[in-house]
């Protein structure tokens, strides 16, 4: 291994916080040589964090928790609460948040600082805001592997937060152990923001801001999710709360997951590539005409756009 | 166009049975040359279509429905009940059952005449089962396709079933212009087989069965499920009643579905192509385990594969 990165690598291994924070930013860089450096660092947290989480009864040493929900639903006060909390106890908590907005706002989140005031200057917590550029699919990769790095780094719970912009929510969902929805104490006919099918990948709805004079509000939303909620399917066969801890099933969620998100690299490269073929970028937006008009069948269009692209393999 | 495809044209918009069915079985043919002719004569039907839609206010003279449920929902006879009312009001209804497991199990449909005995032998219903193998994403381009051809012969009513295995439902969704939901007066809690996520792209859910003893099961299963249906967004700008019929909106769902379709098409066949590449198969169970064993990323996994992918490129 190259000088470098052997130096973050034992910087980061020995919980050195300037370290993470360079080692996520090599691993967000889009730079090939740096990709490369990314990698092979990757590669070498890996390895440490298998002997690591075997000496864990759960197969796995930390615990990485998804949080979502609309704007106004609370997210960033809850989570400086929770965050406390956890460190309270001898937790140590890193938060990676995940708006894949930012690239065309300038950013939907405030500043950590103001979001979070306690916990953003608290020694035993670390909070990153996701990278402020790219595709949904490279934020979530960027994600995905910054949680690595922060495991590496000896945090023991890994909360990823979600803006609720596009598809986000559905992506984090798949890259946790347990994800949490939070909603304030407004019924479904009120709510705005709530995005379909969200609701079904929850292992946990919270009402959140449920005291005070929103207490009778708050019930009644919990009595409709309750309700709702009969209609969703069991996600994982594990989550019956007894057995959430118990060896090995965290451990193979996250094994599947892995897998899910080998395979969607995949796809989105893949079809990036399609996309990016000169022949198929000048005849698409004629066949798409086609099809709209009714000249051709979605799938004659495809196989002719197909045949183009294959004629090159 | 060859003499056998003209004619079969010709036969099919004359409102011949035997042309129609032939010409389904002609889209449905994995040979190539017949692939050929059934893309020449779709597109002939396509541009006849062309000119009657345009006859029609609304821009499209047929009307798409989807059926879905569980098991033991009355499917069968609810299509067998609802065809003859729409016969007998003067239109003609094209049944197509999409069962994408007939494939493995040898069919979990029944026999048409057994399923619904007087629609099979109405003069202005055409019954036709799914094709009997291949990959959701072929018997759902068979089906797109199909439906095509039955509003070349004149039908302006086509209804499409789904059993209810696998994705097929979400498949059905995708290419009607309305899809409606039907189950038993069974609650929540109780029933099995109903998928995660189907309720969310329901057009409209239909409690069957809801009458004599069962009335009052029925009234509480419409109470669950219309406060379940909050949580829900509207599925499309025009899903409001009043203007359903109206020109241009029903138009320009079926192009919008029409692109879907095109797009998954080419997405189903690049990930073939990827994973039947030979240097990808031999080294993709390798990469699998690795990934499973926490030795590299799923990231790295993905540009590993890519990479031996497109060297040949």
């Amino acid at each position: 291994m190259e000088q470098a990165t052997a130096k973050l690598f034992e910087g980061l291994v020995n919980q050195d916080r300037a370290s993470l924070a360079r080692s996520i930013t090599l691993v967000e860089s889009s730079n090939l040589q740096k990709r490369h450096q990314a990698q092979l660092l990757l590669t070498c947290v890996l390895q440490y964090l298998k002997t690591e989480n075997a000496k864990s009864a759960r197969g796995v040493k930390s615990f990485r928790i998804g949080i979502s929900g609309p704007p106004g639903a609370g997210k960033s006060t809850f989570i400086e609460k929770f965050g406390k909390f956890l460190t309270g106890t001898g937790h140590r908590v890193a938060v990676l948040a995940v708006d894949p907005s930012s690239s065309t706002t300038g950013g939907s989140l405030l500043a950590d600082k103001t979001r979070m005031p306690k916990l953003s200057v608290d020694p035993n917590a670390f909070i990153r805001p996701s990278p402020s550029s790219g595709t949904l699919g490279g934020v979530a990769r960027n994600t995905c592997e910054a949680a690595v790095l922060c495991e590496g780094a000896g945090f023991d719970t890994i909360v990823i937060e979600t803006v609720g912009v596009g598809q986000s929510e559905f992506a984090v969902a798949d890259m946790v152990d347990l994800f949490c929805l939070l909603i304030p104490p407004a019924s479904g006919d009120e709510m705005q923001g709530i995005k379909r099918g969200i609701v079904e990948v929850a292992d946990l709805v919270v009402v959140n801001k449920s005291d005070g004079d929103l207490e009778g509000a708050a019930r009644r939303v919990q009595a409709e999710y309750t309700s709702a909620l009969k209609f969703v399917k069991q996600r994982t066969p594990l989550w019956k709360p007894k057995a959430i801890s118990q060896g090995g099933d965290l451990k193979k969620k996250r094994e599947q997951q892995m897998h899910v998100w080998m395979w969607r690299h995949i796809h989105e490269r893949m079809m990036e590539i399609f996309r990016k073929d000169q022949t198929v970028a000048k005849n698409l937006s004629e066949l798409e005409n086609m099809v709209s008009q009714g000249i051709v069948t979605p799938g004659l269009a495809a196989d002719i756009l197909l045949e183009k692209f294959l004629k090159k393999l």
